[in-house]
This record gives structure tokens, C-alpha cells and sequence, in this order.
């Protein structure tokens, strides 16, 4: 029995809060469970070196815990002077899952800088960063078209992710809490666009191995979550999803 | 006439919230107007090497801007591998105002983290920071009350912080929000304790200087928001204002 | 067509040269097509801090280009004084999955240092690590058997990688070299043991999506091809094979 | 009883030598009792990149302690590679104070660096360097001067630095030595230009306090303290003084 | 007697290896004895900063060993984020030593950039690395010839580099192999060009001392090996040695 | 002609002032010309982790130039984060150069730590900085004789360094001032015992090359230079030169 009597293909409490943070062009609080992240997008008019001159824009993402996210404190990477692995996976994974679904040609050369502060985990900060990411960007999109930057906020698609995993007993769960991440034998993150494609798919067996079936559970009780997760997205994003390029 | 004809006396809408993150032993979000900083206060059973086998405590304090905390993103002291000059003045003055009103003597051989985030600036937020993280320590330190650890909560006073400024045409005033800040020829930061005295008294004249008469009236005006400080915090702190070793 | 007239589900020529180094413990040069990679098997005979006092062993990987083992000179990370983002991502996943088919409690209170170095740069380096780094570790766990250390080689099966990908022209094809990789929509890298079963799926579409049929192609792929990394890898191991712990 | 029968409001034996380095613009070896600074300013003939293009120059300090200027030998910041938060503060003190008595458009586009170097600490090295950098500040100045480069030098008055603070006895003291720096309750550095008006106060109690009192009273003796170093200044700079634009 | 009974004027067993790596424009693996260094050489069609606008060129060195080229794991230098000061000083040897036998002039603005990669390391790796170095660096720049950019290989002379040393007993002995450095009393690494001209001697005797006459016995032993290796170099260079600017 | 009419085998004006900083256990300012380096000897109680439990004492060094100890002003290295190519060269070459004359068991488990810290640079900064480091270290170590700590100064012999040169008229130099350095077709720093042997033989032809002549001129130069330099050594050394374990 999960915790709380949660069903294996059945999400934790979910809540985007728009505007959450005043300065940036898109901010967003995204809750799932009691995993809490502040998503925030701002717009930059020019592009990184290596992009320039080509008429075409950028997608970059940075991602941080706060300290007392976490049960034990974890050291601040600014104190440590150098980022851990795990937070370069995360970010160079948010960045990259939502340069998937932005028209970079339409966007024209300016970049997008995607921040996720973690403020409190529970397992899945990943997954929840890339949902609320997305959210936070059409926000910021969304302004450039009310200021006539943009004729239309140019995505082809929805974007989300979620988690799922095999439990030592073999069950196929989504959304794991930290508890049940912490016992899990697979660890798999899903990004998946709003026409039921794949963007990112992640599976891994910390010491452990899993077999074709259970690869396959794991996919479609993600498509189930991340079709779920697209409601919450579109309540969030309002009228702005009238001005998204391409409809899903 | 200053924004939202706030008097050169009057402090800006405060708020202290409580249990904000759930982990940290003591968690606060201090509003003050646009400035919102989260102060956690976290206990370990240990102190830094330079302290141990002395049967005192410690308390040190860690402070960061989110990048988008401001108009402008700035960029993640994690990116850069380094801390700013001003993030180590600003989380310096923070334990140093914290330890004044501990006694680390019947602390014990424990360490009180402090961290203090800020998640939208509007100027102050390292004066936001020392008041809401008071709160923070005492709600942590009050569980190790309620956890039988500690006998009472050891600190000597109350404690808290604001900004007072001199601006372009002489006036005085309180709780400087960004846009002053901004202009203001003088920029100071006052700690004091609920007896009245002074912790810290930090003023600047940034290419300008001030007349003995000005910090008189700096000091004035720091006392009486000061102390509406007080009762913000008391209000906050609940019953566990009857825990603290010496009453103000 | 691919180049050299490769099938879709052809490797390009495997060769597994195994003392290429004389110092290490295990010690392979690895080539696929014209990726070369040295891969060196270090023993320590104790394990990580977070490791201590639990009978058990552990297993760390590095990662490294050499500046030109690329057609444009890399700048070295030693010199930049950080490693990437993709080097972290890269070792990270070499340790992980070589993790996955040791047994750490026969290995023991001792680490296993894996040293990836890739002289030369075709496509496919993380993978051709693992496939290399796995046969230097047999050999160094060998050398431990030699010399009665351990009864036998701690390994719960054998484990290689590949890469796989879907071509813009929808094809799916095995083992992408440098041109295939830097066209292909879709990259793919699966890690897999003797049993058949998956240690790491990893699947990006970098401004790309796939589909539920095309992650089904590339699966099938990729475990044809790991079934003939692992003769190579019996070839190289030679008589150890009949040392180690439990057979495929 | 202060060392060596020190009267409360009395100034350490101070020198002034000029022209201490041969290279530099302004070169200055300041000595206050068995503090020794020496103090160089250096003409850059450009400005920092948030500077440009506005007319105006900058002034930028650094500041370090030589491994042996205490008693016990410190770590070279350079070895660590990261300066302390303490050296940082102390550097954007000294930059900041002096850029209040200099006519920054007058100056021009150009950049005076202040390299404070401590080669025998004894307390009070922060506002030495402040008093010291002065001087060194003026030499450079009056180079550009006498090479014609500016017609007269650009300050607006004199600047000068001591520390003040109250003894565990109540006592408040003038020019704290080590010994009594280690004691004492309150430590404050004050900053104060010819017209006597302030351009920094800090005040700090480091686990106590301080009132009005004591506050008025180390205020008076700092300015009886720095009115003593305006003469010292004045005898070091010479004929110089009359170049400077606006009298004391 | 030295290991394997060599004399004391006999070099180990060298071998340089053409094209060991495929995309650099010259490279090079050198063995002599159990020492093995990859030496590459790449052509950058520009020059660093400082060099800029002379019509000069620039060769630099970067020097590194893996970390089991030696008998015991070193701690990758990229790990640990800085250059240690043994490979500073190897690296800016390197790139001295060939710039000695370079006409930068007739080079043009363009850098070579010399990477020396040590897989396998018996003693000697920095004189081996000077020697291979040169090769791959005439191997590049003969390729610059044969694409016509340059009409001759701007070289004045050949240029290789032997260790020499005095052993306990006080026999000067050529070319010391691990074990040997280990003992020696002196070490002396001499850097020649074909005309028998020294480009660097540097002698170190590590807590102790040598006579003038030893001295004169190790550049004997040192000029002799050199001679040695110039037929080496000859062979590996083959007929790019004609289109040498200035024969030896 | 030299400047100032200096004879080909002079040195420049010398001086070694002792106990120049008060509180290193031994302290020297040397002058050398227009070279002038703060040379302080510590005395530690322990040795670094590689040394420990061998019963012998360490030496080590480290080096600096203050920014405008030259006619450019350098960047701080503490401020750049890492320390130069350059510096690590001269504070190993110091280290070592002292070991050469310690008898490190006689020691005993203490390390000297020597800070050379040059205050104004004028040409051979590293060999002045060695000449007067010897000096800084007798001292310290007579303060331990005198201490009854140890019973004799455990030095094996005397220890001075200079530099010498060729010109590019041929003519062969004794202590290169910072002009001459500049032109000089080859720069040799040479390391001497008081009995006449070699410590440190480093030649260098930075773009050029020298012949086994020249050699033999330049050491014989060194050879004078360093007979004049011992007889500033023992004037400054005074009484402690009784102390010294073996006689020159």
C-alpha cells in the first residue's frame, strides 16, 4: 500500500501557482505533494556565443535546492564553489526537454533563462521542474505577444514529465514520493510532448536490473500521469494557450 | 512624498509566516512590502573545528538572492563558483546579530545554521533577513525544548533589524524600499535588542557623507521601527515567547 | 546508406586489447570503428567516506577526452580547473551501471577505480567505456582471485553498452558514428546485462521526439548488438570467465 | 591602564613615508604604533566595463595581510585561491570610502587602484590602509597634475580612518591595539572627512551590545582621533595640498 | 649494474610512431624504454592575446599523465581543478624549448598548440614529451606545406631532450628509468638542438649537491644521448625533413 | 656598458636587514639593487600528512610579487584564484633549494615555512629571495637553540643564489638588474653551497640557444657572485654562525 492509499498510476496533489514571484517575465510555484518548486522564466534579448548570428534563439535552465529543502541540510554549491553532478544532469535535462517543443527560429535570438529553486523536496523535483518550467515559459512567451515581440508564442507542442519506478516487490508506480524513490529498484523520468510522443525517457537500475515488460508498465502509466499533468498545465496557462503556434 | 505615501516613519506591510518549509527545524517567510525572504533555522549536533571542546555553541548564517529575486536576473553565485563580496558582508552581519543575543554557553556544543533566501527583493532584505531568522532560531530552538534537549530557549533578548536612509533633499527615513535605496545618499542598517541597545549600527555615505544631526535622526527613526519589529515577531514566536531564558 | 555500406543493425569492428597499459591492475584499450578508448581498472583497498564500516565495496568511474581526440581541439578540463557537465553525466553513468552487476558485499571494504580515457573520438565513447571498462575490471578482479584476496570474481552477470538512434529519414540504426550521431533526431544509449535485462535506457530528442514504436526498434537494436559485445568481451576475458561468481 | 600609559583619546605613534616603493604613482608606508601598511595607487588610464562610456573614473581597492603579519602565521589567500569574506569586506570599505572625497567626473575615464598591503599587523589595519590610501591616492593625483594631465587634484576634502570602541569596563578608547581589540565589548570604525562630516560608520558588539551613550561618546573620540591624522596626512602630502580642488 | 645491464651512456629501446591518433595534424606516440607518451600537435589559425597583431606565431604545451601512468592512481588533475605545480613547470618547458628552434616569424599568426598525454610513465616523460613534441610538431607543420600555406617548415634546427643523472655511488649514468630516479642524488633534464647548442639545463640536486666535474660528466652523457635521438626523430620525420627551412 | 658602469662580474648594492618584521620567529628584508623581498622564516610544530612519522622536519616556500612591485601593476593572484605557472616554478625551486643544506632529521617533526614576498622588483627576485630566505631560516633557528629546543643549527652548509646571463653581444653577465633581463639571450639562475657545489643549475634560452662555453663563463660568474654574496650572509647572520651544526 502506497503512503496515504495513493493508487500505483495515480498522482500526488498538484498545484501550479501562476505569478508567484513578481520580477521575472514567467514565475510559477508548482506543488506536487509535498514537493514544492519556484519555476521562474526570463527573457534575454541576445543568445549565447556560440548561437549568434543565426537567427536563431535559446533555451537555458538552471536548477538548485535550497538548503533545507531537504531533511539533512545539504551544502550550498555557491559555498562549495562548483555545481555536483546530479544539479549539471538536471539542468542541462530541463533545458534540453524544453528546447524540444520551442520553435527556436520563430523565438528569434533571444535566450530564455529557466530558473527551479527547489524549496521543499519529496521525490521528483526533476519531473516537477520540467511541468512547471513549461508553464513559466508560455507565461513569459505569452508577454513578449502581448508587447507585439512575437505574433505567437512559439511552441509546437505541451511538454511534462513525470516519474515512475518498479518497487521491490515489482510493482509499476508513478509520481514517487522521497520515501518510496528511496527504496525503489528503478528509477525512471518520462518527458513526453502533448501528441503522446517521447522527448526524454530515463530508466535506470541503481544496482539493480529491469526487464522489457517492466520497461513497458513504466511507459504507459507515465503517458497516464504526464495526460493529467497537461490539465493542470492548461488551467494554469489561460488564454494564453489561444496564442500558442501550433494546438495540440 | 514617498511611494504609496508611506510617512518617513512608517514601516512597510509586514508579514511573518511560520512553518513555511517543512524540514527546517525553524522556517519563516518574512514579508516586507516586495521583499520576501525565507529564513530557515537548522540545529546540528555539532560546531565548526575552531569551536569544539569549549562546551559553547555556534550560530552561522548563509544568505543568497534567487537570480530572479530582482528586475534584473543576476547570476547564480553557484554558476560563478564564487561567492560576491556583498553576499559574505551580508551573511557575516548575520550571525554575528544573531550570536549577540545567544547564550552559546547553555547552547551547548550545537551549531544553529541560518539560512535566509530571498525570493523577491525590494530592498532591505539583509535587515528582513536578521528579523525573520530570529523567529526562525527561536522556533527551532523551542523544539529543543519541547524535545527536552534544552531547558529553556537561551537567548538574551529579542532581537531585530532595519534600514534607515538619508535621501537627496535631507529628509530622514525608514525602511528604505528599492527605488529609494536607489537614490538615498545615505543608506544605514541598525540591529538592536528589546532593551534598546545597539547590535550592529552600519552607515554609508557612497559618494556622499552625512552630519553628526543625520545620524541622530537615522538612529531615531531605526528605534521606533525596531520596535513595531518586536511585535510582529512576538506574535509570530506564540507561546514559545514564554520559553526564552530572559525576558525583554 | 550508411558509411562503409553498414547494415542498420551492423557494429563497426570491435577490437578489445586487454594489458594495453602496465601499471593498472585491469587494463583494456577498447575500439569501435575509430573510436578508441583506454579503459584502466585500479584497485583500492578502501572505500569512499559515506562507504566506511559497512563491509562493502564501491565503484567510481572518470572520464576523459583528450584534447584532440576530437577533429576540433578541445580545451582540456584540468586547464578550465571544472569538468563538464556532460563529463559529470558520463562518468556518473559508467559507475552506475558497472555497479549494477557487481555484488559489493563479496567485493568488500575496497573501491574499484574505472579510468576512462578516449585517445580518439568517433561516436559512441560513453558506451565503448563501459563494454572496455567492464573487461578491465574482470581482469582486475581476476588479479585479486590470482592472488587469493578473493575466492571468486564478485560479478552478478555481465553487463555493455551501445548507442542506437533514429535517423531524420526515420531509420533506426546501431552504433551511430560521429556523422550519424551529429544528424541523428533521436540518440539513444542502453546499457544491458548477459540476462538481457536493462541496466540504463537513455533516450533524448535534442529538438526531436519519438515514438512509442521507434523506442521499441531502437530497444531491439540495441540488444542484437550488446549480444555481440559480449563475445568479444568472453574473447578478452579468456580464462577469468570461468572465475566469475555467477555464470550468464 | 592602557599599554604604555596610552591616554584614552590618544593616537599610537603615527608616521607617514612617501615614496616608499619606487614603481607605483603614490607609494605610502603608513605606521600606527606596530601596525604597518604599506599603501600604493596606481593610474589606469580606462575604466571597468560598468563604467564606460559615462565620463567618470572609479577607484578600486585591495587589501591583504602577509602570511607573518600576525602572530600566527595565516594562509595565503592566494594558496586557497579565495579571498576571505573579511579581506573582501575590508577592500570594498577602503574603495567606497575614498570614493566619497573624489570628484569622480573630474577624475575622468580613468581608474586609480589602492593596493593596501599589511606586512606587520597590530590592530587597526582597515583604517590605517584608509588613512595611508589617502595619501598614496593624493601622490598620483599630483603626477597627473604635474604632467598635465589634470589641472588640479580632484578631491573635495580630506579623509581619514581610526578605530574606536568600549572596554569591558565601560571605558571608551581611541586607536585600539591588539590587545585591546581581542578585549573589547565594541568594536566601530569610523571614516570622517575635513568638514568633519562621517562617510562610514560600523559599529559592531560581537556577542554584546552598546548604548546611545557609548555611541556618542566613541563617535567624539574618533573625531578628535582623525582631526590628529588630518596633520600627519598633511605633512606627508606637501606642497601637493595645494593642488587640491577644494580646501579643507 | 644498471636494470637489464645497461650502460651507462646507453639509451632505453625508443620507438616514435607516426599518425598514432587521426584528427590532430601531427602525431606522434613515443616509447623509450616503459615510458609512453601520446604527443600531438594542432595548427590554430590565430594567436593568443598578447602575441596579437605581430605577424609572429605562438607554440604552447599542455602536459598530462593519466592517472595510472604511474604504478600508484594519481588524482586526475581536472578532478581536483588545478594544475599542480610539477605539471606547470613540465608544460612551460615544453613550450619553451620548442619555441627555441622555431622561426615565429616566418610561422605567421598562427599557434601551435602541443599536447603531451603520458599512458604509461617509466621516468623521463618530460624529456620524452620534448622529443616526440617536436616530431609531431614538424609532422604539422608539414602538412601546412604540403596544403601550400607554407613554403618551407620554419624550423632552425632539430631539437631533443634527454634526462641525465648521478647515482648514490657517484656514477653519472644517461637516460634514467623510474627506479634509477628514484635513487639518483642528482637529476638533470638538458634540452639540445642538432648544431650541439643547449636550449635549457636544469639540474637539481633534492636534498643534495654536485661538483663542477659532475657537472661536466652529465652534459657529456647528455650529448651523446641526444645524438641518439636525432637519428630516431630523422627516421620518424622522413621526408618532411627536406622541407626543413634551415638543415641541420 | 652596464648600467651604472657595473662590471661584467659585479653584483649590485646588497643589503640583508634582520628582524625587519617583528613577528616571524626569523625576518629579513634584502635588498639586491633596486630588488627588494620580505623574506620570513616560521616555525611550525608539525610536518604536512606525507611526512609524518618519520622523525624528520620539512622546509617549505612560497612566493609573491605585491602588484606594484613592478612598473605595470600585476593582477593579485589571491584575486584571480590561482597562483601562476611562474610562481609555483620559484616557490618550488626555494623549497628545494633550502632542503639542500637542512639536515631535516636533525630538524626533527617541525616544518619551516618561508614567505618571500617581493615588495619592489628590479630583476632576480627568486635568487634574492633564496639568499635571503637562508638568512630567515638561521634566524628562526637560532631562536630555537636558544629556546633550548634544538642544540645546534641542523645546517649543512651555507646556501646563496644568483642569477647570470648572456647577452646579445656574447658578453657573459653576473646579477641581471630587470633592463638586462629583458634583452638577455639566456637567463641561468644558479644555487650554491658555501663549499662550492651546485644545488640548482637552471639555463635557459628563451628563443635562443647557448653553447658549452658560454656555459662554462656563466658559471663561473655565478661562482664569484655567490663567494661575495655568503659574506652579506654571515654579517647579517652575526652570532648564530657559531651555532651552525657543520662549519663552511
Amino acid at each position: 500500500m502506497r503512503p496515504n492509499n495513493r493508487l500505483n498510476n495515480e498522482l500526488r496533489h498538484i498545484m501550479i501557482e501562476t505569478d508567484f514571484v513578481k520580477h521575472p517575465e514567467g514565475s510559477v510555484l508548482i506543488t506536487v505533494g509535498d514537493t514544492k518548486v519556484i519555476c521562474n522564466a526570463s527573457i534575454e534579448e541576445r543568445v549565447p556565443p556560440f548561437m549568434r548570428n543565426q537567427g536563431k534563439g535559446w533555451i537555458t535552465a538552471e536548477y538548485q535546492m535550497l538548503p533545507r529543502a531537504t531533511q539533512q541540510r545539504n551544502i550550498r554549491e555557491a559555498a562549495k564553489g562548483k555545481l555536483s553532478g546530479r544539479t549539471m544532469e538536471i539542468q542541462r535535462l530541463i533545458g534540453r526537454a524544453l528546447r524540444a517543443v520551442v520553435d527556436l527560429d520563430k523565438l528569434g535570438e533571444r535566450t530564455i533563462w529557466i530558473d527551479c529553486d527547489v524549496i521543499q523536496a519529496d521525490g521528483g523535483t526533476r519531473t516537477a521542474s520540467i511541468t512547471g518550467a513549461f508553464v513559466a515559459m508560455v507565461l513569459a512567451l505569452g508577454k513578449l505577444v502581448d508587447n507585439n515581440v512575437l505574433e505567437t508564442i512559439p511552441l509546437t507542442d505541451y511538454l511534462a514529465a513525470i516519474s515512475v519506478g518498479v518497487m521491490p516487490d515489482g510493482e509499476s508506480i508513478l509520481d514517487l514520493e522521497y520515501v518510496e524513490d528511496a527504496e525503489a529498484a528503478v528509477d525512471m523520468n518520462i518527458v513526453m510532448t502533448g501528441k503522446g510522443e517521447f522527448v526524454e525517457v530515463q530508466g535506470t537500475g541503481e544496482e539493480s536490473t529491469f526487464t522489457h515488460q517492466q520497461l513497458l508498465d513504466m511507459l504507459a502509466l507515465a503517458e497516464k500521469g504526464i495526460n493529467d499533468l497537461f490539465e493542470y498545465q492548461k488551467e494554469a496557462i489561460g488564454d494564453y494557450a489561444q496564442l500558442i503556434n501550433k494546438e495540440v
